[in-house]
This record gives structure tokens, C-alpha cells and sequence, in this order.
């Protein structure tokens, strides 16, 4: 049988994935799992975005040009401007969701052996893609207790070599929720100008700024204007996981026609999910600030119960759905499992997944778990609860 | 400013690009335009596929499974039945187009520095993915006077390195239309067996099979289950390249685990057009015959017309909806730029796909070019004159 390729062999199995046949049999015992596990929103879709793709004629489903409908391009424009971003559309090309758009980015930049510096805990398929791409991802660790800030500059410089071409964040962060501050963007930024490197930000979770805090975009640092890549999706930010559109920003023109190239490879991104995402860009500003406040009180539901358990420590983000909590646990894989397996409370419990999988360091986050807070109140509040249940009764639980 | 990869500087032009600007001139001048350069079917998309997705209840545009909806992948398995392809769903991943499916593949068995043996004239793109995957295309020169039949085994032997990992051919051809034999198919059966490689087969154009010809799959040559695997796509077969999905097929389970992996890393294939390309494979048989004859129709159309002409060679192929033409011109993409820039007959002209960038040997191809025959037979018919008279008015016609 010919081989598998060391690439392939070595690209990592999803940390939820592993999960996911603990789930299946919880499911069929008939219990009721509460999913905190998946960044999948159940805010509802915009409808005009269904809508668009009901009333189009598509009697016959064509291509779209490789860096997507001009159309939706020009709409992108005007959103961004809307977020005091201004970029014109010959600035962003449209990717099949986020992922795509990293693809396109590592690809323009990277070489096979090529570096590229990640806070972690970081989301776990930017290791994919790294892998995919023949780069290899250098960790730079971020500390729960200082609430997974930017570690400090030295220490991504300590880790800077002739091989570095980006660095690379989530902001605000999955799966820290933690919202960069604007010292820690200018503090990267003279750090990628010093050493000639690219700034790449993952920036899907934009709107979800909570409290009295502000996203501020790379796009937005004055002098990074060759350096600053944004990756960029409408998944989250309308609720449209399953459109499979994002898209890539940069203003420095060079790359930009290097990833032009990566996108006409691949002949375009979706036609009917361009429409959707188009028209999406359409709902009221009501829409941002309604889904805001309602992430703003599952947040605080969430990580205010956490801290009520004891030995549970879970700092309070200001952005994404997402918070990183550290449980009193011999090891959150195993609680994990105990969780969907062995536990129940009213036939009910829930799954989480085990940040272990976030962390590029071997043994890093053991006793940490990622949640996602994509349930109504009542249900995290509910979950809140079994999890107090679950660290009474789990064996491993470390009092 | 800081480095574009190597790889990005080195990702190819698609041939068909760089006339773009030439045909955005022409008809910017008024002149109306013969597409031949491009496959993108003008037939209709099934009706049920676009109704299927107004249909849907889509209030949340949820991600699917990464290896694609249960659904559609049963349904998929049962389409392949019908073509006499016995699979079981769990043999199939579902991509983001051909164009995915290719990259999870090279992923999965190839590393930076191996070797894939690819027939030239090929699919350009194919190019694409390679470098992308730090892979080396390798050709092996088909000839135009033998129609593009498969090249001597040997000298497929003759380029077999350690590094090489497989070989790839598209079945039928794009751009050569060429439906290899079932010796041909054997004859590499053989080979890849002898030197434990994989055989890679593009069938996404399965059913043009033209005349008394029938397509084989590579997944129905005994004893080659662990080596085979096939991409596919319904952009061609039901004319909606705007879906963008596709499939990857193989018997080798742990091939598919680890293509498996590459899938969850960009997380899911477009929800919408999944539910599209579901419906679509509820067509009736008729549907394919309709397209076959007209398609046959089209290509006696093109070839008898282009065979007409002084100095054209154009085999027959019986397969797909291309055609390569050797012109007497001194240089085909000067011919092509030409066509768009100063010929017009009553105000209108063609546009067609220099072969050059089609061949992976320099300087391959220069008095070919490729045309797609997806227009109206009448169309092809007028675009066949418009040749004949570009090519007694170019300068450069070499009789």
C-alpha cells in the first residue's frame, strides 16, 4: 500500500473531533447534551441573506470571477469603511470561508520551513493549515491568569529567526475571547517593522466587543500598511457558519496579486453564498447591538457561575463567544469524556472541549477546557450547574 | 517591505487571465465575443437543484460535517451505483469543488520535494495545486497526432524517482477531451501496482463520453482498490460551477482518515450548495442523454469545421467539451491577443485559451490553442468562419 505523507500523517485530529463518538453514544442513551463545545452560533441567520439567494435567478449556477463578485466586493468596501476601516474592493479577495483565506495568506508568504509565531492557546486548525502549507508554528505562550494578554514582546522576539514571515493572532481571540488593546497592537507593530514580517489577524469576531471595549483593526495601525494581513469571515458575524465565505484584506498590492493567483487556482467562491453574504451586510445596525448584548449577558451568566464553583478559575474576556476556563481536574480530556460517558444529572450534561488541543506546547492546558458561550442564558445557566454537579462527582477531581 | 514565498511568485497565471484584459478592450469596443475559451456550460442547472435550496429551511446557515451532509453523501454513493461504481458513503468526502478535493489528496500523500507524473497537455490548474503543495508536476508529452492518447508506458517508467508519489491523469481530458482506453487505464494499473504509487483520476467529466465510447473509472480496475482515487465535481455534469462542490473518492481507509483531517481543518463544505447538488442528482437519465447529444452535436460542429479550415489539425476526442487545434500561426497567444485586439467580421470575434500554458515542458504547445465547446452549435458554426477568416487575414498565418 503506498505511504501516507509525513504532512498528512501529522496534521492533527480536531480536539473536538475526538469527542465526538463519546457524544454519539450520550446521544443514543437518550441524554440531553448541552454543546458548549463549537463556536456554532444559534443566533438566526439574517433573513434577508436566505432571502437574496430565494429571489436570484440562477437558472444557470455560473462561476464568479476568482476574487469574488464585484458586486459583493464593493459592499464588503463599504462595510468596512462603516467600521472605520477604509480599504478599497481591490484590497480584499472573497475565500470560501475564513479557513480559505489563511490558505491564501500562508500560501503568498510561506515557504516549506517558513515560520510563523502564534500566541496559543490559538485555534486549533491554524496548525492545519500551517501543516498543510509546510510551515511550521512557533508558540509564543499567553498566561491564563493574566487573562491570556499578549504575552510580552520580548518574548516573541526571543523566538524571531531568519526563517519568521508573521506573526499571527486572533483578535479578539478564539478560543480566549481576550480583545488585544490598542498598546498591544502597536507593541507588535513595531515589532513586525523592525524585522520586516507580516501581521496576521484573525479579526471574525470584530463586532463581539463587549462592555466599554473597542476592536481596533491591524488595518488601523498607521505604517504597517505592507505588513498588515486580515482574515476575515461572515460565519459568526451573521450567524452563516455554512455560507463557507470570508475573504482576505491586505493593501500591500504585491501579495495582493500573489493570492489572487492562489484564488484563481481554485476558480472562486460559492456563488449563492456570495448573495447570501452580500445581502447580509444589509441588516440594521440594531442587528450587531442586539446579538452583542445578548453574548454580553451569556458571558456573564457563564463566567460568573464558573467562578462561583470552587476551584474553578475562569477570567471574564471582552470578545468573541468564547472563554478558557481552568477546572480542578487530573485532566480535562478524561473530564471531557467522564462527562459525556459516566455523567448525568436529570438525563442531562454537557461538552466541553479540552483546550489541550489549543496549545502548541506539549502539556499545556491539561487542566483547562474551552467553552463556547452559543447557548441561551437559562441553558448556560442550567450548564453552570452540571458542571458544579460533575466536579463533585468526577473521580478525578483534584479538591 | 517583506517577502512574497517562493511559492507565491512561482503559482502560475492562468493561461486564460492574462487575455482578460484584451477581451474587456474588445468589448469595450462593441465587438461581441465567442467564448471558446472557457468551461463554463451555458446548459440550464436542474431546476430542482435551485429549487431544492428555496425549499430548504434555512433560519440558521449551520456549518455541515466536514466530510460533507450524511444525506447527500448516501445519495452520492447511490449515484455511483447507477454509473456502476459500487462505493459506500463512507468512501467519499464531499469538497469545496474538484479544486478541494485535489488538495486534500496531494496533501495526503505528498510532501515538499515529491514528484506527481501528470500527461501534458493538462489541466492548468493542476499546476496550482501542486506548487501549493510544494509537489513537482512532472510531464509526460502526449501528442497531438495521436490524438492524446496515454504516452508509452515506458516512458511513464522512464520518470519514476523515489520521490515519486503518483500519477494523474484527467479522464476524460481537459483540456484534450481525450477518454482514455481500457488498455490505457490497465497499462497504468500495472505500473503504479509495480512501483506502489497512487493513480490520481479527474472524472468530474465522466458522462461526455461521446459515439459508442463509455467511460471507465479507475475505481473499478481490480486489485488497484489501496492506489485509486478519484476527484469529482458537479460543476460539469449539471452545469453549476457555482456551486462549488466536489468529492473525493477512495477505498483506502487510511488515505481517507487523513484526507479526513485535512476536511475538518477548514471545517465544512458550502451548506446551500450541498443541498443543490443533493437535488441535482435526482435528474432524470434523460437529462445526461440530452446533454450528450447536444454536446456530440456541438463537438461534429466544431472539429468538422476547424478540420475544414487550411492548415487546422484538430483531432476528434470523445470525451468532455474541449478540443485542442493546431493553427498555422507563428504564435498561438499572439493569435489569440490578436483575435481580440484588431480582427473583427461583422463586429464580432472569438476568444480561445492559448494551449502553452496547458504543457509544463517549455515552449510545448505554441501553435495550439484550446476551445470549449459550450455554445449553441449555430454559434460554433459562425465562430468556426470567423477562424477561417482571422486566419486568412493574421499576419502571422503561416501557409
Amino acid at each position: 500500500m503506498p505511504a501516507i505523507s509525513l504532512k498528512g500523517q501529522t496534521m492533527p485530529e480536531s480536539p473536538i473531533r475526538k469527542l465526538a463518538p463519546f457524544a454519539e453514544a450520550a446521544k443514543f442513551q437518550g441524554k440531553e447534551v448541552y454543546h458548549l463545545n463549537i463556536g456554532q452560533p444559534d443566533i438566526q441567520t439574517p433573513a434577508q441573506a436566505i432571502q437574496a439567494v430565494r429571489d436570484a435567478d440562477l437558472s444557470i449556477l455560473e462561476y464568479s470571477p476568482s476574487e469574488g463578485f464585484a458586486s459583493y466586493r464593493k459592499a464588503l468596501a463599504a462595510y468596512y469603511a462603516k467600521n472605520e476601516i477604509h480599504i478599497t474592493s481591490e484590497d480584499l479577495i472573497v475565500t470560501s470561508g475564513g479557513s480559505e483565506a489563511i490558505l491564501f495568506a500562508m500560501g503568498a508568504i510561506c515557504d516549506p520551513g517558513d515560520e510563523v509565531i502564534i500566541p496559543e492557546p490559538f485555534y486549533a486548525n491554524y496548525n492545519g493549515f500551517s501543516i498543510n502549507a509546510g510551515v511550521n508554528v512557533v508558540p509564543v505562550t499567553a498566561q491564563i491568569e493574566e487573562g491570556f494578554a499578549l504575552p510580552p514582546i520580548e518574548d516573541f522576539e526571543a523566538l524571531i529567526t531568519p526563517n519568521t514571515r508573521a506573526i499571527m493572532i486572533c483578535n479578539p481571540g478564539n478560543p480566549t475571547g481576550y480583545l488585544y488593546t490598542l498598546e498591544e497592537l502597536n507593541a507588535l507593530k513595531e515589532l513586525v517593522l523592525k524585522h520586516d514580517l507580516y501581521l496576521i489577524a484573525d479579526e471574525v469576531y470584530r463586532e463581539f466587543a463587549y462592555d466599554e471595549h473597542f476592536h481596533t483593526s491591524i488595518l488601523n495601525l498607521e505604517g504597517l500598511e505592507d505588513h498588515a494581513i486580515v482574515i476575515d469571515s461572515v460565519s459568526k458575524r451573521y450567524s452563516m457558519c455554512g455560507a463557507r465565505i470570508g475573504c482576505v484584506i491586505s493593501r500591500n498590492s504585491a501579495l495582493n496579486a500573489s493570492m489572487l493567483k492562489f484564488a484563481q487556482a481554485r476558480l472562486s467562491p460559492p456563488t449563492m453564498a456570495q448573495i447570501a453574504a452580500e445581502a447580509a451586510l444589509d441588516v440594521e445596525e440594531s442587528y450587531y447591538q442586539e446579538v452583542k448584548e445578548e453574548y454580553t449577558h451569556r458571558r456573564n451568566v457563564l463566567v460568573d457561575g464558573l467562578n462561583s464553583i470552587e476551584g474553578v478559575f475562569c477570567p471574564k474576556p471582552a470578545g468573541a463567544f468564547y472563554v478558557i476556563a481552568q477546572l480542578p481536574v487530573d485532566n480535562a480530556e478524561r473530564f471531557a469524556q467522564w462527562l459525556l460517558s459516566a455523567f448525568s444529572h436529570e438525563n442531562k450534561t454537557l461538552m466541553v472541549a479540552p483546550a489541550e488541543g489549543f496549545y502548541a506546547t506539549p502539556g499545556m492546558g491539561q487542566n483547562q477546557v474551552r467553552l463556547a458561550y452559543v447557548l441561551e442564558a437559562d441553558k448556560l445557566a442550567q450548564a453552570v450547574e452540571l458542571m458544579r454537579l460533575a466536579l463533585q462527582q468526577y473521580p478525578g477531581t483534584l479538591y
